[in-house]
């Protein structure tokens, strides 16, 4: 007896997802561990910028007013008294007819309000005495980089939900965030089912085949910025399943499985989920591959029933625990980018399901352009490891051509607020 | 006395640096921790996909000679005497009339040699008889997935150099690699100069600034793949800085220092490099900003003389240091990727330098366009951080306007193996 099962679009598989995002709690690391966290809070300047008058070259400190007789015929002469490197800080107040010898980035000295760029003076000494010659005059506050003219203490910089690149480590550095507020990362387990699985190292034998979901998971995991935790795998056995289950959801954030959701007579997850008490938020979808991906919650908890073929449960991941994960850290990029692109390849047959075909994105002239990796026979093995982009072949009566444009969604991008169509 | 330098072309610097370049040693990583490292040998095939004869639907196993005859006006009957899940092997070899129920993935039953799909028969009890009923003929070979079909044992399935993304992982598991050969990590130190700086808790005082220079790069180290080791600051003190350089180039395979390279008074890297007996590569790039940028060599290590301007600093980070590292790690895709894409602001005024602007590319309707991050004063604090390219402006004698096809390097795409002009 097949069991019936009402498919609904991706998107709205997605959304009944992202009902229950939320934000994991906010937790502070080391400005040294931040790299690819998402800020939990704006990043505020903490003081003005520059933080007090410099001087943006290699040069002299003046008085504007000394200068202003000064001419080619008129040469004006001032004492150099103070030499200030970029970090020291000038002890002397200028004085009528005296100069400060001072390098990129160092404050100006009192009673200065003027920079000459070390190209626009003659130097010369007389004894011990050091002289510069000038023969233009300055305004006052010529050349000087002025306190807060870039940003003033206290403006928002960076806005939270951003991910933490080395620019914007650059910037929490510069404003003293020695420790910077994240949201906690998402711990997610992985449990694949089924009995024809084999650990990695074990030989293959008749009928088995290795556990290669559970690695590929928690690399997609690792990839989107969780904490995976590889529980093993389960034989096809009710009872072993539903207590190993059971005991997993207490221990993670999120739990995904993979197989077994399929209508087979060992596909044992649809029980499992009822006999949990969890509320099934969809068991399909239409889309090709992962037609049967299903997803529960329990208590608010999602637990993600991947397909147990590895490209139906690579997509599955993408496209429903992403977001969700993402969201967790406090993303504000959640799904997957979507983009057009130039089909470089023939789809004559048309198919009622939206396709989601492994593929590769590549730009050229400055245009994106894509075709499925999968193209031969060990296609069909290889295909997931040279993607880098899902196309999406919208179901219908059409097929496709080459040079038609199709939208693709990019697997390594930062991704986007929006879901997709 | 300003020294003169002689500027080389970015392209020419980036080879001088390439000619440099070796693989790390090779070492085996577990294969949960092999993500984002690269192959250092082609993933081979342990086994023939499929590893057997198998069936790719739910459905029943049958001798096709037992179907010869079947038609709707003369169905076949055959008994059912065995059920096998994926990962079971049947224990009885079909006979005459018989068939055997079959789930996807499982091997076929000795005596087996055609697939036929559940949808396809009825099916029907008699007592404890399980009968099903066949009103078609089939081949031999029908729906069968044969043996080695998808690829033969011993196949290279992805190329040396590769890096291990999630669907590389599921292809690493299939074939039994829990361990994973991968090229050793860089280490590379990384040193502060410059009497100005103050760690990232310290409180601001007159002259000084936080060191956020190397906290960016140990970032950018991260995102390359290497292994950053925070030496801290060092002041501008020709001896301090001799013996601890001379000290970190013993515990690292590549050292950045940043500040000091200019032709300031208290630039002492030059005179360190030549008191170390190191011979320099270069100190002067045609490129704004980091045209200071020094890389020297002591023994075939590198020595990186980066810029204390945290966007020159940031730039010879990317263009310098990045290629080396990934060709480190046995990466062949080791330069920025450089596409092409529309500006979308003005440059009006000519530059004899090449400018490498920090800015933002975006796709839009499959077509790349750019804008720089630094636009307006706040810019000058904050085009880093929103920064994901470097807009590549030839210098010369002409400016570029809105809708000028122009260069960008992308930061954060995998990567090229071809170097840019």
């Amino acid at each position: 007896m097949v069991e019936r099962r009402k498919p609904i679009p991706i998107n709205e598989a997605v959304e009944r997802v992202m009902k229950f995002s939320f934000p994991g709690t906010v937790e502070t690391v080391l400005l040294e561990e931040c790299d690819d966290r998402y800020l939990a809070d704006d990043l505020l300047a903490d003081h003005d910028v520059p933080p007090f008058d410099r001087s943006p070259y290699d040069g002299f400190a003046i008085r504007a007013v000394d200068s202003v007789e000064a001419s080619r015929e008129n040469p004006v002469e001032l004492e150099v008294v103070e030499e200030i490197g970029a970090g020291t800080v000038a002890k002397k107040r200028l004085q009528t007819g005296q100069a400060t010898r001072i390098m990129t980035g160092a404050a100006l000295p009192e009673g200065a309000n003027a920079i000459v760029m070390l190209e626009l003076v003659q130097e010369r000494t007389e004894g011990s005495k050091k002289i510069i010659v000038i023969k233009r005059p300055f305004k006052q506050g010529d050349s000087v980089s002025f306190k807060g003219e870039d940003t003033e203490k206290g403006t928002a910089l960076v806005s939270k939900g951003t991910r933490i690149t080395p620019g914007v480590k650059a910037l929490l550095a510069t404003f003293g965030y020695n420790k910077v507020p994240v949201h906690k990362k998402p711990v997610v387990g992985i449990y694949a089912t089924g009995t024809e699985l084999l650990d990695i190292e074990e030989e293959l034998s008749p009928g088995k085949i290795r556990n290669s979901n559970s690695y590929m998971i928690q690399s997609q995991i690792k990839k989107a910025g969780g904490e995976p935790i590889l529980f093993g795998k389960l034989e096809d056995d009710f009872e072993v399943c539903f207590q190993s289950i059971k005991n997993a959801i207490e221990k993670v954030d999120f739990l995904i499985t993979t197989g077994g959701v399929s209508v087979g007579d060992f596909d044992y997850l649809p029980a499992i989920y009822e006999k949990l008490g969890a509320e099934v938020l969809f068991n399909k979808v239409a889309m090709r591959p992962g037609s049967v991906t299903t997803v529960a919650q329990l208590d608010g908890k999602l637990l993600f029933g991947l397909s147990g073929n590895p490209s139906a449960c690579f997509v599955g991941c993408e496209l429903f625990v992403r977001p969700i994960l993402k969201s967790f850290m406090g993303s504000i990029r959640m799904h997957l980018q979507k983009e057009q692109a130039v089909l470089q390849a023939e789809f004559p047959k048309p198919n009622p399901f939206t396709r989601l075909v492994r593929s590769k994105a590549t730009m050229s002239d400055g245009r994106l352009s894509v075709k499925p990796t999968g193209l031969d026979k060990s296609g069909v093995v290889t295909s997931l490891a040279g993607a880098n982009a899902l196309m999406m072949l919208p179901g219908g009566t059409r097929g496709f051509q080459q040079g038609d444009n199709v939208h693709v969604l990019l697997l390594d991008e930062e991704g986007s607020p929006d879901t997709w169509e």
